[in-house]
């Protein structure tokens, strides 16, 4: 399959796996170019996540941004589906680190991941607004019904009327805005597509916490697919408490509902197996 | 299977999922008593890390010492198992959701869930100890090896004769020590687990990364398992970093080695299926 | 948020989880109808995963097809990512449901999953050939290549010229062809597509087992997503020869590749870590 | 960190990822030597799965057990903590491989994995009896009950009286043992094991699907950990057709239970955030 020379095997080997995030020699770790031990102790765990994802450090006002996003997000109670996995996981005995997996695994586009599909929607109207905002959302929100259905991620919620996470988060843009932090334009347009979505069907759809943190993370300037990424970044410490809180109660072999409550079979009537055919050739 | 009335049924129902983590109602989240209003913008991720997990607030001293362990800990190159494997993922275009519990799921006792393990030797060491640390470390390790065997966890490393992030680390705990902020008693156990160590097999074997983070968890008054739970938090960080960079890298469908180097067949050389025995009733 | 009585949320929480796939009752299981103690003993392994995923039993001639498809996609070595991710796993102390997965997470579109992307496109095809499949083949492979790019699922293998598996699984298909047991329509349009890529291309570019277990598939009916799973069911078993074989090595913690072989760091040079902006309020 | 030469390294790569299981060249591809195309349509599934796990083929009689139980194992009812999660994860949108995950994830000691756990003990009980076999099962259980607790894996159920899966594969194995096909040394074990759970508590713990199939897998000769394995691969096609169903049924987001239906909140009262240290240095 190949004429190459060890020399050569051997240098397509060295570079199959790279980074450029981490660099390790005996007796030192450097992440993007910074010793590990100049990190620890100076930069905040938030300013890590930052550092990590996109190469440099952030400004403390980008940090404290994507601090409050992170601390809003961390959990929904225990009969999100993620969370129910987490803590029906633990009743089984699985160790934290399985109990996370089952649950992080389930986290995406409808499920938490929505942020990445609303910030591919912001940004897709910041890309078409050329100082028409309103007309940019209503094409923006036309072509994603069209492509995907009437659910607009990022608003819209079947328990909360009001998300109570949507205004500290939109204040602490805000105030970053006039300190001239970060230029305020994606709370513009979150703000517009939740006007659009009442032009279009008649009545309010507020913004949940899947649209308030897609503005939040397109204001510092994030890929949307890290906005699921730090979306678990975050619900992983729901995910862990919950496992946490679960394996501490005693609970064994927990279902999702009591046993006394049993579930509806829908299927045909008790029935004789065929005889079988035993001309299997 | 239940004589039970409606309401008792429902009742059972409701206590079925019960959690004193969040509280949650149409409009309003509370996590451990606190809006979620008031925590978003006033309190770090450490913190509410910390909130979720033990249910009050810790100091800002206490927040600094887990803010320095989790910094500390996001990663460790991309031949990591754990990291590799979620390069792998990202590389055959698993969403980073599934790439993060495919690499998660595997931090169990052997890669990263060490200082679960090490924190429990710590505290039986704690437990044992009134006055003589050497005779109790002595013990301790005589037990833990008999049990497990020698390798003990969170001392030595394949790699760093010296882990560079054990010193950045062990001065934050002193310092916290000093201002009368932890206890230090651990930092001690510590030092003399990796003396006893020299003392049973006559060479040195300092302390890694796990080694020194479970000395900052049980400082902090951590149980052992969420020692790993912290780990992956941390972790998580640089599974999602890695499973991103590779999924910008263009590669498809990358195994571990580039193809021109084959792996080696060790089984039974070619042969013939045996005549297949039709008898089968 | 309800006005229900007792007795309705009861009789809503009854119908939440329903099923027709199976029933339970006290010292009694049946599966679609069948008492479990008729079908043991009785029944294939591959005749049960057509009634769990289908609802009736098959014939033996479609079970007989569904059993070569199941044998002949069990592994593909331990270079393929989802083998080399059980295999490391297995080496940090995974249990083999843990093993099993992290490694059957990554088994979609790219990696395995592609079968039912190829089942897709016959399908699009049997939908539009009235006569002129050759038409229908390039119509739905241009339509393809616009909208997914130019690698057609199911065919071209970076290894293997020819996939060995192919020919006798399609010589199965004729059998059953034959002896009237399918209408042999998905073979034929299999064919034609591998004839309308050489078309398109000018080079042939082979069948592979993606592409020859969708004709086996659509030929017996399935859904296209139920593709990826059977592939997965059979996958399974490779998954778990390796991680089983791996675990009895005495391995520890094995990276990718030998630590011989280091990997390539591209980041930035050594640098300082800024002065802490202490401004934050 | 190695004087080793291009060539030794390369040497030591290609030995990285060995396997005895499965031979690759370019158009061929062999298990356990036999070629791929001399096993597709001559043996069956289950007899491809001895191949793989065991290194050779087994014979009819051998495959036929294997079959049995397997067919026995698929599925146990959408309330099983490892189905509900397929089918929670099917409801966010996951992908089948994503939903299998996830379940199979936790099918360890307390779910599914139970019959390692009864193998190991059966084992214990071959490997002491010499003539005594009830003395040495009542060894075997006083030291188990010593080491985990009075929850003897593979007897008594929650739910069933009597377990409609045993009677059928004792049956089997009957067949079998009289056919000379296997010694029925662990059929008497399990049947002496029921026997000595009665002695102890003084009331009848029939064997469960779990003490059963570990008969069969004992009988086969397959080592303890692969007892979780085969039943990993049985239960995975439930869990695939459980998640099939759910993901064809329109629900979206499902938690464990209808809305309705509130969990029970037990944390502290509502309470203020105290205000902040600003003491961090």
């Amino acid at each position: 399959m190949s004429e190459k020379t060890p020399e050569e095997k051997l240098a397509e080997a060295t570079a199959w796996w790279k980074t450029g995030i981490i660099d390790i020699h005996p007796g030192a770790i450097s992440i993007r170019g910074y010793a590990i031990q100049d990190l620890i102790g100076t930069v905040s765990f938030p300013q890590m996540i930052w550092l990590m994802l996109r190469g440099d450090l952030p400004t403390q006002a980008q940090a404290r941004l994507l601090e409050a996003a992170l601390v809003a997000s961390v959990d929904h109670g225990p009969q999100a589906p993620s969370i129910a996995i987490a803590r029906m996981a633990a009743s089984v005995g699985a160790d934290l680190n399985n109990a996370m997996a089952s649950a992080i695994n389930v986290l995406g586009d409808v499920h938490g991941g929505a942020g990445q599909q609303c910030m591919e929607l912001y940004q897709a109207i910041a890309a078409d607004a050329a100082g028409d905002l309103p007309g940019a959302v209503d094409r923006a929100l036309e072509a994603f019904v069209a492509a995907h259905g009437k659910i607009i991620p990022g608003f819209g919620h079947r328990f909360h009327p009001v998300d109570p996470r949507c205004e500290p988060l939109l204040a602490l843009v805000e105030e970053a805005r006039r300190a001239g932090e970060v230029s305020g334009r994606f709370a513009l347009i979150g703000r517009e597509v939740e006007a659009g979505i009442q032009r279009r069907t008649g009545k309010p759809v507020p913004m949940n916490i899947d649209g308030v943190t897609a503005i939040l993370f397109c204001e510092l300037g994030f890929a949307a697919p890290l906005g699921r990424g730090l979306f678990i970044l975050a619900r992983a410490v729901g995910v862990l408490s919950h496992a946490w809180e679960e394996s501490q109660s005693g609970s064994r072999m927990k279902g999702p509902m009591p046993r006394t409550i049993p579930y509806t079979y829908t299927g045909p009537a008790p029935r004789q197996v065929p005889k079988p055919d035993r001309s299997k050739t």
